[in-house]
């Protein structure tokens, strides 16, 4: 077998053990979940999962890592474009592709778990501070590019616009886990934050 | 000993344990603090700490409602006033009675810990949906009295505007767990969020 037949095989085996694993935190968050589960939902040997990640801790950073790796990539593509509409790209990263104002990341309540738990541990704590600069950077970005071309007020420092919106999410994400969905009114709450955003950037 | 003498000793001694919990909570954290570590700091035997209170879900628990229900007596005693200040109100609900927009609840983090690590145990789910629907009962009738004399537009529902607070504040009050303290820009944060409500209430 030929080197790259074989790295190509290996990261397929890898996706399919994280998208397990996404089942398995999903159903169960993070605490509860264990690695033994992990086995169990993808069919694999205790061999076959250790061969790719040594912990769950290992695991859970990379799908975290997956979901913010993409929406980097995907930002940079669309920053490519001319006559890009920043304020779409905006909407995107806050609400997906489908712009739904209705939907909430499966996984927020197992990522809330993740870092609330594990605050205390240095090394847990340095990967939190990571993830939050690098996400912030996403929104920085757009935010700053829409302001150099005009089509966002320079009101508000970019820097400050973007951590508001991590503020936002992460809120409605606490909320969301803690409350049945109809109490949580996550599509009345987001349009209200997107007319603060309108406001903040002065969009019309 | 009169039954009075004897009932506000208890109320005293109640508050004490609940003081010394306040610190335990503060330094381990809700997960990693233990009856014990109350036991040692309000310097009780075992009994007389179990007199008071049946197990750390119920000292918790006991705290958080200190603070809900100081907050929504202060609230009904200032709405009393004629000509009182909503906005001011608000202010004093969001910062304190100093209304310093640079501090944080030092519970904050415990409590998010409480409810997330707990929100798969139906008791603890029920707890946390009243709380939830207590606290927007204090912001919400602010709101909803400052509509009624002018003082702020009806342009937003006022249940809307109370939830969108709570989520601001839970945000906030996660990434501040999770980050250190120069990292959250807190106090920034907090004005542009006042910039926010002003907006929603239509105040200068």
């Amino acid at each position: 077998m030929s080197p790259k037949v074989s790295k190509e095989h290996k990261e397929q085996r890898r996706a399919e053990l994280l998208n397990a694993a996404k089942t398995v935190f999903i159903e169960h968050g993070y605490e509860r979940a264990t690695m033994k589960h992990i086995m169990d939902e993808a069919s694999v040997s205790r061999g076959g999962l250790y061969q790719y990640f040594s912990s769950k801790e290992d695991v859970y950073e990379a799908l975290l890592e997956e979901g913010l790796n993409t929406a980097m990539e995907d930002t940079e593509e669309i920053l490519k474009n001319e006559g890009v509409s920043h304020w779409d790209l905006l909407m995107r990263r806050l609400f997906g592709e489908d712009h739904d104002p209705d939907r909430m990341d499966p996984m927020a309540p197992s990522n809330l778990e993740f870092f609330i738990t594990g605050r205390n541990d240095p090394r847990r704590r340095k990967y939190g501070k990571e993830r939050y600069y690098y996400g912030l950077k996403i929104y920085k970005e757009v935010i700053e590019k829409g302001q150099a071309c005009g089509e966002f007020s320079k009101k508000y420092d970019s820097d400050l616009i973007a951590r508001s919106m991590i503020s936002f999410i992460d809120g409605l994400a606490l909320d969301h886990s803690i409350l049945d969905s109809e109490d949580v009114k996550l599509k009345e709450q987001s349009l209200l934050f997107v007319e603060y955003l309108k406001m903040a950037l002065e969009v019309e």
